[in-house]
């Protein structure tokens, strides 16, 4: 039953993946536990964007329109999923979710997932990218105890880096044992709060972006 | 589908509490987000019972053991329940990790639920409170976000109230919240790092389990 559910999220992905790349718009899905600081991020992005910027947000949420309230404030569409008791959002949630935007008109979406480091990794959402949250106050062992989103993410942010100064968190443990699950996945190190790290943060998503928009989008290996 | 493994986890938690019931075990089941804190709160509330407190922990994890090398320190049993992909623990991983346990020997059980505020909201352990945990750096609005286990949960524990100087989240906005879902919520704030706050868990704990010693643990009612 769960694999004819994963199946048919599978042929949706894929559609949503392949209408991504026609109009050539760069999708992230950001997955992290509650409060890892996912609309933070998003925010703090936002305000960075100058208002020419073809950017718009899907945020998913079991109950509530906060989010989309908070990240509509700053000029560019949001949209708020909500999933009414589901723990991850999937394929048509996020097609149904895009109806009536112009897909011509975006070059970047970033998809804010459910707060849920489980379950939201078995939902291919057509993204080009997973990126992986893990806030600074959860704890290093998390990449061990949670190795599905670790393994099939491109990027970790280490988010709230601010807080490492009155935490117990080794950022270099957290960091060996992502990549203990996955060699080679990318890390920042962030605060929404300071704003350190955002350059990282900020270019990785245009690198990717542009290497994306150079019709690599497809390639990316799926994981 | 779901509605059948559901069905099937309520015969298997009614057995189980049956059973925790004849041997006067009283058992609480601890949610929260990964990094919420729930091991820390259960290896300072393990630091502080005197040897001869029967007392054991059941620490759900997807992958890794490391929960329940944590919490052995303490001199008391603890075992850890491996999901092996599974968001939750459900009632028959619990039956099956007690095995060779003597129930009649114990008066305290814990049961630490996998990192997840969504999913083990659903799955009946057998236990007499569901508790939900909630970190100061998660944000106020989580009880409207994920309203289930607010709204199933006993008591909330507020954790790592030692970083409310460093981060935004405003307490009582947060138990506001809590109680919007749940009125009848009990509300604890504590940090597992400097202690404060710990003789309210403690305190809770010792009330409840007398009243459920005395034969009430069935008539909790089951929300």
């Amino acid at each position: 039953m769960e694999g004819k559910v994963l199946n048919e999220n599978e042929k949706a992905a894929a559609e949503l993946r392949e209408e991504f790349a026609r109009h050539g718009v760069f999708v992230v899905n950001l997955i992290g536990s509650p409060g890892c600081g996912k609309t933070a991020l998003l925010e703090k992005t936002l305000e960075s964007y100058d208002a020419s910027r073809r950017v718009a947000v899907l945020t998913g949420d079991i109950q509530t329109d906060a989010d989309a309230e908070r990240l509509g404030k700053y000029g560019f569409p949001a949209r708020q999923i909500t999933t009414a008791g589901a723990c991850h959002l999937d394929a048509r949630m996020v097609k149904k979710a895009l109806e009536g935007w112009d897909l011509a008109k975006l070059d970047l979406l970033f998809i804010e997932n459910v707060g849920n480091l489980v379950c939201p990794t078995s939902y291919d959402l057509g993204e080009a990218h997973k990126i992986v949250l893990l806030s600074v106050t959860e704890g290093e062992e998390k990449p061990l105890k949670y190795p599905g989103i670790f393994y099939k993410a491109s990027l970790m942010a280490m988010t709230k880096v601010d807080l490492l100064p009155y935490v117990p968190f080794k950022a270099y443990v957290a960091e060996a044992n992502a990549r203990q699950i996955h060699p080679g996945i990318e890390i920042v190190r962030v605060s929404s709060t300071t704003g350190t790290g955002m350059e990282g943060w900020l270019g990785w998503l245009e690198e990717k972006a542009e290497s994306s928009y150079q019709g690599t989008a497809l390639a990316v290996p799926k994981r």
